[in-house]
């Protein structure tokens, strides 16, 4: 068994309203940033996990992901990458 | 001007303790999942703006973390990456 840290991206599905970005987007109009269209805020999560390998790490993330990390109805996630920990 | 979507990745610095990485971590070893030696949960912000060059938009992003986005006490930022719209 290997250490791994893998990397996900959890984002709010294509069309599902998104408050947090929203917000973060009017608020950087108020600062005087006004090139900002779109703000959209996920989540980044790192996790060390021990696996046989990079692809056995990786499809333990996504089932971590499917049965908690990310909300099926309204959040995507995409592994980001994985790296081999000394 | 063209248009750039700039990815970032907003975590808690290094030593800080991470609340929400921990409940994560304990989630995921109730759940089954036993090789999960840590989790650490942080923020993956994804802006679209208008900039001269991909350099002008992250420097832009830059200064929207140190202004905004990244609390400089117990965060760290880095530019994940610059993509430019059609």
């Amino acid at each position: 068994m290997s250490r791994f840290r893998v990397s996900v991206h959890i984002v709010p599905r294509q069309g599902i309203l998104d408050p947090q970005g929203k917000a973060v987007a009017d608020a950087l109009h108020t600062l005087g940033f006004r090139g900002v269209a779109d703000a959209r805020i996920g989540r980044h999560v790192v996790l060390d996990v021990s696996a046989v390998s990079p692809e056995a790490a990786g499809a333990a993330v996504r089932e971590m992901c499917d049965r908690l990390l990310a909300n099926p109805v309204t959040e995507d996630y995409e592994i980001a990458g994985v790296e081999t920990l000394p």
